[in-house]
Parts: C-alpha cells; sequence; structure tokens
C-alpha cells in the first residue's frame, strides 16, 4: 500500500535508511524445499557494491547480508526470509550541511512535502542503498528460478552517446569482464575512457540497461492490469534515476507499419521476429522476454548548485561527497534482481490458473 | 492477483470479453458526497467509441454505460459503482475462421497457453474494447480531481514519423478539434492523411500519446515501490499495445550530463526546467506531470498473413474485418482515465500518511 | 481495501445496494476449465432468497442472476466472471419514513457517521441483500470443490434455546428436508413452532449454524496472519448479525484440561477426537473442518421502538414491513458459500508453496 | 498473501522462528511526525516475556527489540520501522527428540503435510514466540492511538471454570496488579492457585481473555467484507490456541428475542445497553468496543502422550520442557497489539472515505 512491498506471492518487503543503522527486508512466499547458496546472494551484492571499481562511487560499504530465518540446513521452508545489512558507513555527520537544503532533482523537496519530516542523511530511504535488499531478493528467485532453467541477463547498453546495439542474452561472466559491463569489449573501453572524463569534470552521465531473459515458459502474467510487461515496468521504474523503460521493439515500434512489425508464428510456436519482446496480450509467449531501461545521469554533482533551503532562501550547495559519475555498471544487478522477482512471483501465481 | 483490478483505495475491477454479452466493472473505495455528472461520463466513452471518425473502426458499439449502484441523487455514497456496458455488436459468428488460428502478435496463442482455452470471438478479454470499463472509472475520477483543480490531458504526439514536439497542456475542447487529436492544426492534416494512405494499404502504423498532469499537489507516491511514476507506467503498460513509455526527459536523459538536466529549483519550489515530469525520488513536486507513450502498429491487417493453427500447422489467415489503421486517436482518453485513476489514488493515499 | 472484495486468489468484488437497480460482482481467479452448471448456482440462490416458505420473510425476489462473462460453452475460460441480479422489488418509496431516523441495532446511523450519507431504502448496501452476491461466486466455487471431492454442509444448530448437538455433515437435500434446516425432525418442529410464536409476537429470535467441510487435503492455509480458521472467521463475521464465531472444541476449550483436549494422533495422521476442528497451527490436518456461527435476533421489529432521527431528537419509529422472525434457515447457504470460497482459494495459494 | 502480512495501511510483515537466530518485522504505513517512546514497546514486551512471574513458562527470553529504521530523533518518519528480537535462548538441540514426531495438537503434522520440510524446533514458526513481533507493532500503535484519546484495555475473564463476568474498562496497572491479570483480585487469587495445580499436575488449562476499546470515533470499519468486528475477528483467531472469539452479547445474542437485544439509542447517539459492541453494521458507533476471546489449553504437557512420527509409526513423546501451564496471562498484551494494529488502520483508511 505505502510502497515497501513488492511482489504478490513471492513479496519482498523492505526497510532501512541509507545512514540509519540497518537495512533488510522480508521476503514472504518462498517456495519451500529449495536449497539456497548464500555465495550466490553474496556475489550478487558484490556485484552491485559501491567501490567495486574506479568509475563507480568510492564509498565503503562491505554489504554484508545477514539471513535470519526461513532455512534449515542451507533449505528453505516456505517461511519468510528476514535479513539485514547492517550499514558500515555510517557518516551522518558528513550530511549536516544538507539538513535544511533541497537538493535539485533529488527527493530532499518532495519528502519534506509528503511526510513533514525527513531523514536528510545520504537522502534516506530515497537513496538508492536500498535496492541492496533487491539484490539479496532477486539472488535467492534468480536460483529457485535457475532450477527451471530460467536465466536472466542484464547489461550496459549505453552510456551518453555510445550505444551498444546488441539484444541477444549473454552469461554474467560474460557481462562482468569489464567493470561498466557491456558485451562490447570496444565500446566498454570507450564508455569507461567517457566515465572517466565526467567525473574529472565533476559531472555524472546518464545511460540504458538492456535485459534479456531466457526460457520462461509461454503463459505467464496475468490479463488485463497484471500484464507481464506491465509488471516489469512497475518494476523498473521502481529503480532510482530510471526515466524510461521500452519492451522489445519499443520506441521504434511507432514508426513503423503492422506488415513489418508483426511476429510472424512459425510450427512449434516460434516466431521468426521478436519485436513482442516475449510477450503478446501481456502473457509470455515462449520466447526470449526483452527489455531496456533509461536511467538519467546521477543528481549529485561534484559542482556547485542553485537551489533553495526549508525557509525557501536560495542557497547555493557545494559539491562533495563520494558518489557514482554514471548509475549503469552497479545497476545492472539490480534490473536481474528485479526481473526474476517478477517471473518467479508470476510462474508460481500461473499454478492457479487451472485446476 | 489475476489481474482484473487496478487501484488500492480507487479500485477498478473489470469483467467482460470483446462479444460476450457486457463487459462492465466494479469501482470501490469511491469517496462519498460527490456530484457526478453521468453525461460526462457517457462523452467521455464517446471519444474512445468506434465509429467516432473514418481514420478509426468502423465497428458499431454505442457504448451506453449503466451505473447500477453507488449512486443516490447524483452524489457518491461511499459504495462501490457498480456498472455495465451490454455489447451491441456481438457478431461472434464472424469470428468462426479464427477459432483455430493464431493471429500474429496477439494475444490467441499466449491465452492459449495460459489457460488451455479461450473465447476467440474478437479477442476476448484481451480486446481493446475492456478499456471502455477504463475509462468510466476514469471519467468518475477526473470528476472528483477537478473539483480539486486537478487537471489531465493527452493528445496525440506522433502518428509514424509525424511528431508533435509541444509537451504543454491542451484542454480536452482543444485537442478534439480535430479527429486525430493532435494539438497542431498542420500536423493533424498531416498524420490523418498518412492514417488514409495507410489504411488504404490494408496496414496500421504506430503512434505516441503525451499527457500533462497540471495542479497535482506535492507530496503523492509512496517511496520505493509504489512511485508515482512506477504506477503510472504500470498503468500505461496495461494499456494494449504499448511498448514504452518515458516520463519526463525520458530517453534523452541517456545523453545528458548531470549538470544539463538536473532541475534548478527556485523560491516557491518550483523548478527553472522540468526533466523530473513532475516527479522527483517517486513524488510529486508540485510540477506538471509529464509522460509519453509509444504504441505499436495494430495487429490486425487488412493482408493475408502466414501463422499456425491450434494443430500446430502452417495456415494462412486473410485479412478481414473492421479495425482501426492507428490505435492513438481513440487512446487518448484512455490515456487519461489512467492518470486520472492513478492520481486520485495516490491522492487518498496521502490521506494516511500523517495523522 | 475498502471492503468490496473477499479472497486472495479466487476473488470476489461485490456492488449492489438492496433497493437500487441491481446488485452483482465480479470473480476473478476462477481456474480456466471447468464446466459450471448454473442451474446449481440457481437453486443454491433459491435456498436463500425470500419468501421460500412461511418461517422467512414475504418479501419477493425472484434473485435470478444473469452471468455477464467468463464462460465459454458452460466452461469456465479463466476471465472475471461478471454477474448481476436485478432487483425486483425496488419499493424504494416504502422507506420514506426511514430517511431521517436510525433504527436501533442497524448501520444506519453508522454508515451516516462515516460517510456523511447514505441509502436508506432497505439498509442500502448494509442490506443482507448483498449476500446473494456471495451464494452466486460460492456455488461456483462449490462446483470446483465437489470435482476434489470436497464438500461443505452447513444447517441449523439452534434457534433461540432449542439446541440441536450433532456434529456431523449431512448432505444438503438432508437438511433442507425442513423449512428450518436443522437435521433433526423433531428439534426442527419446535424450532417452527418457536418462530411462529415469536413472529406473531412481532419479534425476532437469535439462532446459531454449524458448518461441516469434508475431505479437505492437509496443508490448507498459511502460517502466522492468513491461519485458514482466522479467514474462515473473517468471513463468518462478514454475515451480517453474526455475533460470534468458534472451531472445534470452541468455547468449551476454555474449561478443558491440555490431556482432555489434546487429540491423539493415530497411524495414518487421523486423530481419535476432533477437537482442533480439522485445523492445527492454522492448517488443515485432513480431518473434517468444524465451525459454529452464532446469530443475533433480526434488528427489524413489528413492534414500535424508540430511537433518535437525524436532528437528534427522540422519535419512535413504528414497526412495519417485511422481514424475517428468524435469520438463520435463509443464513445456512450463505455460510456453504464462504466456507467454499475460503477454501478454494487456499486450495488454489497451496499450490504455491511448493515449486 | 501467504501469511507473513497483517493490515492494509498500517500493516506489519514478520519473519522468524522460535530458535532461528531472530523473529522481527517491518512495519509499514506509519504516520510521520509522531514521537514513540522506546521504552514503552519494551514494557509491552516485557508484559508478554517468558519467565515474568512463576505461572508461565520459565523459558529465558529478555526480548529486547532493536528498532533499525523508521525513527529520528525519536519521530516516526513515514519510512517502514524495521525491528529486530534476537533468540537468545537458542537450545535448538533441546528438541533432537522432537525432530521426526509429531506433537498431538500442534502443528508439527500440518506443517509438514504442507511444506516437505519444518524447522521443528521449538515449534518453528508457528511457535507463539511470533507474537512477541505483533506487540512491538501494537506497542507503537497504541501510542499513536493514544494520542487521539483512544485507549485500550485486555483482561483475563477467565481460566478454566473460573470466569470473572465484568465487561468495563480497566487501565493497564490494574490489570497487572495481579500475576494472572484478573482486575477481580479474589478470582485472581483463585485462578493462580488452579494454575498452580494444573502446573503441579504436568497439565494445561483454557482460559479467556475480554477486550474493551474506549472512545473508537463512530464510522470506523468498511462495509461488507471489512466489518470492524470481521478483522478484529480475523486478528483474534491468528493468536495461537484461540477456538473461539465473539462481540458484544456474543454467544448469549442465540437464545435472545430482537425486542430485547436490539440498543436503543438516545440523544447524542449513544445506546442504553451496549449488545452491538460498539459496532453496528460492521462499523463503529462510537460506544466503547467489546470482544471476548477463547483460547484452548496448551497443548504441551509434562506428561507422556501417544502419537506418530514420520514414518507413520506409533510412538510415545515424553513430557519435557518449559511452558505454559495457562496461556491467558501472557496472551493479555498480544489481544491488546492486535486491537490497536487493527483500530489504528482503519482510523487511516476512514481519512479516505471523504474528500
Amino acid at each position: 500500500m505505502t510502497g515497501a512491498s513488492f511482489g504478490k506471492i513471492f513479496r519482498l518487503t523492505t526497510f532501512g535508511e541509507s545512514h540509519g543503522k540497518a537495512i533488510g527486508g522480508v521476503i514472504d512466499g518462498v517456495p519451500s524445499g529449495v536449497d539456497i547458496d548464500l555465495e550466490y546472494i553474496q556475489r550478487e551484492l558484490a556485484r552491485r557494491r559501491p567501490g567495486q571499481s574506479f568509475i563507480v562511487t568510492q564509498r565503503k560499504e562491505s554489504d554484508e547480508v545477514e539471513i535470519l530465518s526461513g532455512l534449515i540446513e542451507g533449505k528453505t521452508t516456505g517461511m519468510p526470509i528476514g535479513f539485514v545489512i547492517r550499514n558500515k558507513d555510517q557518516k551522518g555527520k558528513d550530511y549536516d550541511h544538507l539538513k535544511d537544503v533541497f537538493r535539485p532533482s533529488h527527493a530532499d523537496n518532495t519528502y519534506q512535502s509528503k511526510f513533514g519530516i525527513r531523514d536528510h542523511r545520504g537522502g534516506g530511504r530515497s537513496s538508492a542503498r536500498e535496492t541492496a535488499s533487491w539484490v539479496v531478493a532477486g539472488a535467492i528467485a534468480q536460483q529457485i528460478l535457475a532450477q527451471q532453467n530460467i536465466k536472466i541477463s542484464a547489461y550496459v547498453d549505453q552510456v551518453g552517446h555510445i550505444r551498444y546495439q546488441g539484444e541477444e542474452y549473454h552469461a554474467k561472466e560474460r557481462v562482468d569482464q569489464n567493470i561498466v559491463r557491456c558485451p562490447d569489449e570496444i565500446l566498454a573501453e570507450e564508455m569507461i575512457k567517457l566515465i572517466k572524463e565526467i567525473r574529472a569534470d565533476g559531472d555524472t552521465i546518464g545511460g540504458a540497461i538492456r535485459a534479456v531473459i531466457e526460457n520462461v515458459p509461454a503463459g505467464l502474467g496475468e490479463p488485463v492490469f497484471e500484464k507481464l510487461h506491465a509488471v516489469l515496468g512497475h518494476a523498473m521504474f521502481s529503480i532510482n534515476a530510471v526515466k524510461a523503460v521500452e519492451f522489445g521493439s519499443g520506441y521504434s515500434a511507432v514508426g513503423m507499419r503492422g506488415s513489418e512489425h508483426n511476429d510472424i508464428i512459425t510450427k512449434g510456436g516460434k516466431t521468426t521476429t521478436n519485436n513482442a519482446g516475449g510477450i503478446q496480450g501481456g502473457i509470455s509467449n515462449g520466447m526470449p522476454i526483452k527489455l531496456r531501461v533509461a536511467f538519467k545521469p546521477v543528481a549529485t554533482l561534484m559542482k556547485n548548485q542553485q537551489t533553495i533551503n526549508s525557509n525557501d532562501e536560495e542557497v547555493e550547495i557545494q559539491g562533495k561527497g563520494r558518489h557514482d559519475p554514471c548509475v549503469v555498471p552497479r545497476a545492472v544487478p539490480i534490473v536481474e534482481a528485479l526481473c526474476a522477482m517478477v517471473i518467479l512471483d508470476h510462474l508460481l501465481i500461473q499454478r492457479t490458473r487451472t485446476i
């Protein structure tokens, strides 16, 4: 209702602020009897972690997750999985200068308007730190899906104007071969170079991520208001800084004719093209699911900016702190986590649609 | 859970198939004591209705709504509003040739995979006919919002490659001045001409719609998983044929720098630019909310197409029936309806966030 | 959220007031491919219908349900089932004398406090007329459950001080052998006699209903907050006039010792006694589920009563109209309907708990 | 969906097993800007804590709650409140003899049937240890309600056959004057004596709790499926060992006539009697809300019992461990916690019903 939960059956509920004691959550609706590898979860957290390379924020968070319930001898019991990630880098004091100031294009003023009070330290709950909890839930979902042979891959598709045009699936190992997480090594070099320049400038840059989900059985998604891409879209727009989402042909469909856009179905139910992005009428058709997510440049700059304070006075805020010049390399595991949560949830819902 | 409902407090639940007896729904969570003008609802339905102009489908549906409950002497009682729209043009027989055939890029094969059975007549529940019920709920929401001075406008922004670049608010009367619903009269002429050509070809064409919501108070939307744009995105992706959704700067943000993209806040809390599209950190900031929705070309063609039947045999389907060459003119009131439902729902939720 | 819906997956949403145009609803989450007998639904409605015998209200309602969607050739398609029951006996004028008066122990004053407006005609939505829609959903659920061999029986257990002490299952045909729906013919005669006396007095009398659900598989119900008896209890307290609900040993458990109350488990998993009422720790154990529901006497009397009007003036209301002297005979199919809805819902949820 | 959450807006989601690392939860929908006294929470936990007196279990749990989020400088921020209570007394080994045995009238066999796996240590998640998390949420709700002058009191009404017949409100201090929490000192002595005898016998005994909620404004609760007493009933049946719940006149209503049972409304809207228990038509009427909850005797005995093991072999389990001879003294703060959660939730929902 008020935003802490996502999913219908496999359902994550989170808590925590960027510079509070801890973040964490509860995952309800976990199917019982599944082996869970805790190392897998920790590895996915490491892919999202600050400080993992020189092109991301140098903030220090070890992001160790402690699982508190829901497993016995490494197997899920069907009980909710509760977990916490302690905030190690709790330098709340570093944010005293932002206590009464509204940073441009952050959630400072909107949270203040909404609640009449806010935790100003590092953005409080509006911080992308929150997404570490999603990665925990997603890493559990990915393991359950892997046992059904469903595979999810996300990678960096664009940084600034440098764009990789491929739409194919790439294994995580392949994606992680370079620190920007773009499967094309030459473009990756260019992207890394651009991010370094942008950072040297005290500035930030936008980017985009593509996700491909393979081996999803036909039939997932619900008619009308729980269409599979609507739920995936909801998930993607929940990620900080996302400004646009597209499926399959996406924006290019606007300029196309039906005779060009339609995916011809051939024997066995496959389609010759995949403009649908694996989803027809909101329901998966068995082809790879394809989406693309666009991120704005990070709002925190190492430059001074004009704004107002809580007394409605114009003030200048100074650029300082430790932030990402470009958010997409660290957002890759977040996109994958959300995809996994949505697909698993709908795999479970589909169990209830016939008797 | 299984797709029939949308909204948390102001909540629409729908039923009905394209060629069944009726479509309709139940709206729960309607605030009590509000005057509702039934003519307003009927006018919005007329804007969505087939046969309203020569560039849309010539199917005949009068789309008269009968309100069955929830009002007394023209005022809402807080009780659910139940309503039905009878299907007048129930020529189920016209669809006999499609009974065992899966039309390309429709939901035929996916519904069959999911449920093992389907209502093949005119797409059954996967038909856009369903959206008439959304227009009813949206027309009620729009009236409640109008009393709070919140105004919603949608219009056609693009047909094929013809694009109107404006982002401003336009009153419904202005938008409806031409049959394609583009505020620029010259571009509108071009769009109409293009649609006529496309139709003469037996083909269809994509398009895009922009929506602007004015006077939304700061503070709507919920942190993390019910961000205002995530819920609006969910709503937009629920509309048939939508392939992409963007807010504010949208896809253009990918190529921008933070120093260019950030919206500077000035005295009074307004921003000099509105790249945010009226939403920061998932919460409305008081500026106009701006979104853009991209539609693929309609999948039903007046051309023959290759496909398979339910026996997995390759067959050719013939192009016949009465369908839209371009969906966007009729989708304008649908986009407005969903925007209204989401904003009203969050206006009500916001009442509960302080005590 | 605001009361129109019940159930998680198999979910009923209702609308309608006692003297409006119609009542009805939408059932979402219906499993696809199940044969539904419409006569069965109509028969269950007849068991709830006013005027069915001389000991119930003589109000005239034919209660014909029109199914509007969700079936094709008698089979469920998995799409929502929309339905309406037109109100034939719409004598709204008969209620003009109650427009500004709050009847004792009705919902008149509480609805007025809550909504600031109300439909005074026959209690509006607070009327038990609403339960006809539940019987429709329940009759569909019962048919699906019957195919799983799950059988539900409710019957009158008590009228005033006359109590039948049995707890066994009785088929509907057996229960319907007499008009009061008590399986003991001699007690039934006494109950009928008592109701006639009470009615002659212009008064009403309380009663109780027992329900037994057989062949429920072990494992239904969810830990902690969706315990099977908690959901059944929620359902039962939704019925008008219910003041108490008990499961298995119920109130008698208060005076018992653990050594006396514990149900010993024997080979095969059955228990020697069934104080649990078929539910341990909120989860069904495979034994018959047993509950008992207590109803207060109907609040509408054929006697004059003191009360206040909307101007807070003391007034006397006259006893007139057509009402039930005792509600339990007509409530039997309502109890069964709710039991069926809950069990089917949890049967479907249970499908998602392992993978 | 699968049981971890309770409430619509003010919503608790819990995790944790009796002998796992920790229990805890997330409270979403907390209104912002409210002062919270952490000592109050700890005091309520102490009232539920094992080992608090010689008539309850002597298990050792300090039950210290750590709040992890959602507060800043002692005030709620509107963000979810995450919390953990570490399990200190984690003697999992003590339960090895129960690993493959199904204790009579516990959830052992039903959890095994449902999930195919279970955490056997101390009942796992089916243990009443879980309720400590409810007390945390309830203690926060009680503080918010107290600021609205709404007061909740629960007390022991019956132990075995010893029954206190009063229905009035008693302050917590008064209720806590004796260890059995019955407001009548003489009956309290008798109850304590009985519990001691029962314990000496290695046996357990049932009991009942009454709750009174004062100063609830008229208008809380939602029509039809979210009636205030249905939601309270759902909450009460969620407590371990509850077998029956009644409101106002409760079971005694069965034997009453309408003329006797109706509560006459007098000037100002009060009623002369309160058979309604403060709720008419599912909506609060401004009178005190009254309910009574019946508990079966605790299933764990200090006596040997016959049962079966997971190989379906008949075995005898020995009575050992540390358990409550009677659950009601410790259940008093649990009943209060749930009442507070429900009333606060509906107070918030009611904010959305007019505009």
